[in-house]
């Protein structure tokens, strides 16, 4: 099985691909951009993610014998063949050949900005649409949602831990990789280690310690074999007792010459019994033994429970996480922005709707950032192929950076990714900008132009249906 | 990249299997459950699914040579190797050879039941543990949604559109297979269509009529090369218009001797704009014209919108379906029931906690079903190493069953998998008992004697921790 595969569409972008082919339009020149509306959680920013898999899937995107020989078998309601031969010996021979530019990865973006552009012959726009959005909105709501649990957590590490109730295995593997560049020190799931080079770590599970006859003895085992990796999981009797029979094989340890790294609430009450717990660990002299505590937390409790007081240092996030549960999908769209005419140049698209934050913006688009002592000072969308009048822009700046930077080119990846250990850095960073900048209203605006240029599209698309 | 490695797993396993394996206890067989705790959505069901993915990836369960020179590069806190070459060794080598027994897919199940049995040595239960837990929860969760949904929507069709919006690529290839298997019709997703043989569906995009002057001439030239798969969207600028538009378009299909088989709305309100549309057409006398509404739905909305008289006769559900919206994961745990002790007895197994609903069940365990004229009459959970008293259970009934089947045995696969559309049909069987049994409050038992074992050992810890 392979997750490369370029059926990993919806079924209406190969019949609107075959449509585009027999309609000879299937070369014409399109720009899509994807972006979402809203942002996901409380604190005003979102971190885009998810290129590095789009990279990869891109690399990859061609069309196998059994890829053609399953869209050969497909048929009409009328029991026709779906598609034609000639058409199927057209995407045999398809390779991606167009441009993407996109935000690497850890930027902070806002709602309406294009994360990504293809600028590509429209029936491989159109193909590659439901991949493109499926990667960059999973990817940046995990992101998203890493970076706002890390932030309320911080200083303290936190770690994830969901791949269990992740959506599925890929579902996990994204989920460790993007909670990994939004924040999080490490991951629990060891795939995402070996694939994407992120720390992993762990402690233990309830039925090592059912796995003995007590409780006492499951500790000493684990300390006996795993000196120097001892996090003990005390609550699976009674959270009292596990702490005492953790101290007892600490103090053990310490004859050794080792030390009790850290214990771990899974259960209860985590303020009052990490309170408790400190004071035993304290008082038997363990003040360096660390006290981790998991078990359905979010932004949300880890707030709260910070301000009360709890005796927490590592917070280990799994479901709530891995799944964005409050919000598990971004509302991103993949919208048509312009199409190249038989005249070669660009038209211009808009897309109305009732509620008027659906209507699209028109355009080949481009996110300018303006930074004033290294505050974020404005984020303006303009075309490409106007230049953008700074003169419309009032307030002084001391800087100013253009976001979308090139991926592909002719169909080549002129991008060197960074690792992904320094787009975590990355992404601190850009959270350190946001912090600084006091960012709670901060949205993108329209450049002069492309706000124009929607207006005037929108009042020649309304003109036609003035009499409904 | 494949999702079949046996590093899906956390890093806890793989630290407690080395831990196990330096004290001699790696082959000490064990028997774990996979259970959930709580029906997630408001009918009083869940649907069993996934085990189709877990056979797979147990059969495909092996550590490559990569996997080992991953493992030898993880280090502890210390910086010491974390796992010796002898285990290392020891994993290379190491191929499931135990007992699986679950439900088929597409069964009722309810709390607290096993969906899945694992008997095998306890260091494998403990590294497959991550992937099975993760494999069924999603997939059980998402067929479980999918039928809520189709049952609101029923008898119209439901179909399944969301994996731009799922989590990640085989997110969303899982939710397509277990939607299809709980009663959705079809699916957009044209991987999930060539990797499990369920049928695919589509319509139109908005960028399809945004890629022509106008909308009229965009359906003219849809119609034009896909004659026999007329569906058309009509909201992309104002829906009057655009069903206007298309009756145009359906007259002269019908010229041609073809249909106008469908419009969709994907936009707006929907009650109203189905009645406007329905009118609209049926004037026209295109009465047989299917009309599609997409956009948001789930359950409630189907629900609300039927009881209102909408006039929608197939439903397109995608981002609340595939992420399972309202409920994005299923609280599914993995436990430990028995352990065989050096005499080669069972020793039972449970887990206390403060929470009474999370105490664990100890046994080996059995669901067995019994009828009664057709109707569910009751589910007793018993021990396999008991005879199960049926003289406890006093009302008559006509039939049981056991519910968990035989899959795996010495490593073997020894179950014959049905079609993804023969588990489809069975899973519309069960909802049909389901409904036939007026069941809301349908709940398991426990089995005489496993209940007092389960107190019994309860009672034993208890009284270990009484001065706390």
């Amino acid at each position: 099985m392979t997750i490369y595969s370029p059926l990993l569409t919806d079924q209406y972008q190969l019949v609107m691909a075959y449509s585009y082919w027999q309609l000879n339009m299937a070369e014409q020149e399109a720009v899509f951009h994807l972006f979402f509306r809203r942002q996901p959680f409380a604190e005003n920013f979102t971190i885009a993610c998810g290129l590095g898999r789009v990279i990869d899937y891109i690399q990859n995107w061609r069309f196998s014998a059994a890829d053609l020989d399953y869209l050969r078998s497909l048929t009409t309601a009328k029991n026709t063949a779906l598609f034609s031969e000639p058409f199927l010996n057209y995407l045999s021979e398809l390779r991606f050949n167009g441009e993407i530019d996109a935000l690497p990865e850890g930027s902070l973006v806002f709602p309406n900005e294009p994360l990504l552009r293809i600028k590509a012959p429209i029936l491989q726009c159109q193909i590659l649409e439901t991949a493109l959005t499926n990667h960059m909105q999973f990817s940046t709501l995990i992101a998203t949602k890493a970076a706002q649990i890390c932030r309320a957590a911080a200083p303290d590490p936190v770690i994830e831990f969901g791949l269990r109730r992740a959506q599925g295995p890929d579902g996990g593997l994204m989920a460790s990789r993007a909670a990994y560049i939004g924040g999080c020190e490490a991951v629990s799931n060891v795939l995402a280690g070996q694939y994407y080079d992120i720390p992993v770590r762990g402690t233990q599970a309830h039925s090592w310690v059912m796995a003995f006859p007590d409780e006492l003895s499951a500790f000493e085992q684990f300390a006996q074999v795993m000196p120097a990796n001892t996090t003990l999981l005390v609550d699976t009797y009674n959270t009292r007792q596990g702490v005492k029979n953790a101290i007892t094989v600490g103090k053990k340890l310490q004859e050794q010459g080792q030390e009790l790294q850290a214990v771990r609430l899974d259960s209860g009450d985590l303020l009052k019994l990490s309170l408790e717990t400190r004071k035993m660990l304290d008082d038997a002299g363990f003040t360096t033994t660390k006290i981790l505590a998991s078990g359905d937390l979010d932004e949300r409790i880890i707030t709260q429970l910070k301000a009360q007081g709890a005796a927490i240092d590592i917070w280990g996030v799994g479901t709530k996480l891995c799944t964005s549960y409050d919000h598990p999908a971004l509302d991103m769209v993949y919208k048509l922005g312009a199409l190249k005419n038989s005249e070669q140049q660009w038209d211009y698209k808009i897309k109305l709707s009732d509620s008027p934050g659906k209507t699209t913006t028109p355009g080949i688009q481009q996110i300018r950032r303006y930074y004033q002592q290294g505050r974020l000072l404005a984020d303006i969308v303009y075309d490409e192929s106007s230049d953008i009048r700074n003169a419309d822009f009032a307030i002084p700046y001391d800087s100013y950076e253009d976001l979308l930077v090139p991926i592909f080119r002719n169909g080549k990846l002129v991008y060197q990714s960074p690792s992904t250990t320094a787009m975590r850095e990355f992404c601190l960073q850009q959270l350190h900008i946001y912090s600084a900048s006091n960012s709670s209203n901060y949205a993108m605006q329209l450049e002069t132009h492309i706000e124009h240029l929607r207006k005037n599209l929108m009042l020649e698309q309304q003109a036609k249906f003035g009499e409904n």
